[in-house]
């Protein structure tokens, strides 16, 4: 490992900005490319330096950064349903939670493994992303109003 | 995705703010719900709007948000113990870390899958949670004292 | 749970610190001890209160806390690959993702287990981490030049 580069900056004035999405997929599992939009809050922030949460407020859907290529977002899909299959354990025992009515153990459980959560550097203003990076909403128990917070702290 | 609804607030005097908790378990493997202390903590702290960083102090533990419903705690618990059973490997090669004297190998792996930290952000005093977002602290290896860190930066 | 310590700090002037990294392992997978560099990063900042996020740059890499022991890694890896396999679903269907002439899906999907980051709280200059918690960079398609960036904000 070597250090190739180094910023360092001195405030002006501490902000936070915060911004409230709704969300209703068409499909009840979904992966919605939402870099765009979290550069534009941060851009509306007037944010240069810090980070931005970008974090989803419900406990079936996830927030992550990975490839926006359609063939890996299948198989994504398939290793979340591999890990956490709908309906019922690998081994044929009901879920538990389903006594309650519901029948989304398998989103809880895969909102378990990709996280409901990024923290995104920002320099300059801009998103501090690698060249492939790219965020990502994932729903898992969608077609109903699902919300995600972006919050922009820094100066 | 539609925004519905931004705040933004400039600055008084950026704050951090500290504790340390300690936990020690009846059983080997417990969730413990942490969310309304994590408020707590906030109130005391003063701060209304940034982050709480709340954070496992350990390796076999885990900090993560999801749902305080018994059942569905029992199919994480059993998802966990599939994906990461204890004594050994799944095709019978033991735990080389076990060649350490230690029988923990599994709780390592289960807090690489569920994570150790959480950021949660706080608007207007606020833990900024959705309707059924609830904080945990997941022991996978207890019976002893085991500590977590919750960090509230902000102003 | 009780809290068994408390620490409170107001400002001085806010700061960000930003360094680059680069990776290129020998090996295709690598796990890389950066708990050092990472405190020698907080050094520089002059930054005693705040966080530090730690996360890698790419989508085939992560960063993420355990065990500095061998035995420990050596099974971290194989638990990988159990859960997401090289090659091919273990279904035997080929990775989609191969078809725009990748052979790294697998890397992917263990950057969905493991996570790309880390937020770091930092107390009185230093990670305030657990007695056995060490920062790793984990590289899953390495010998070829992978980034991290370290970002420090606070006070």
């Amino acid at each position: 490992m070597k250090i190739i580069d180094t910023k360092v900056y001195n405030q002006g004035i501490l902000k936070s900005y915060t911004e409230y999405w709704v969300f209703n997929t068409r499909k009840r599992r979904e992966f919605i490319h939402i870099t765009r939009q979290i550069q534009e809050a941060v851009d509306k922030s007037g944010i240069k330096e810090g980070f931005v949460l970008v974090s989803a407020m419900h406990i079936t859907a996830s927030v992550f950064i990975n490839d926006n290529e359609e063939g890996f977002l299948y198989d994504l899909e398939k290793f979340l349903e591999r890990l956490a299959p709908y309906g019922k354990h690998p081994d044929g025992e009901e879920y538990r939670h389903h006594s309650t009515g519901e029948d989304n153990c398998d989103a809880h459980l895969k909102n378990i493994i990709v996280h409901h959560q990024v923290v995104v550097p920002i320099t300059e203003g801009r998103l501090d992303l690698g060249p492939w990076q790219r965020i990502f909403y994932g729903e898992f128990d969608g077609q109903r109003n699902k919300k995600v917070i972006v919050k922009v702290v820094g100066f």
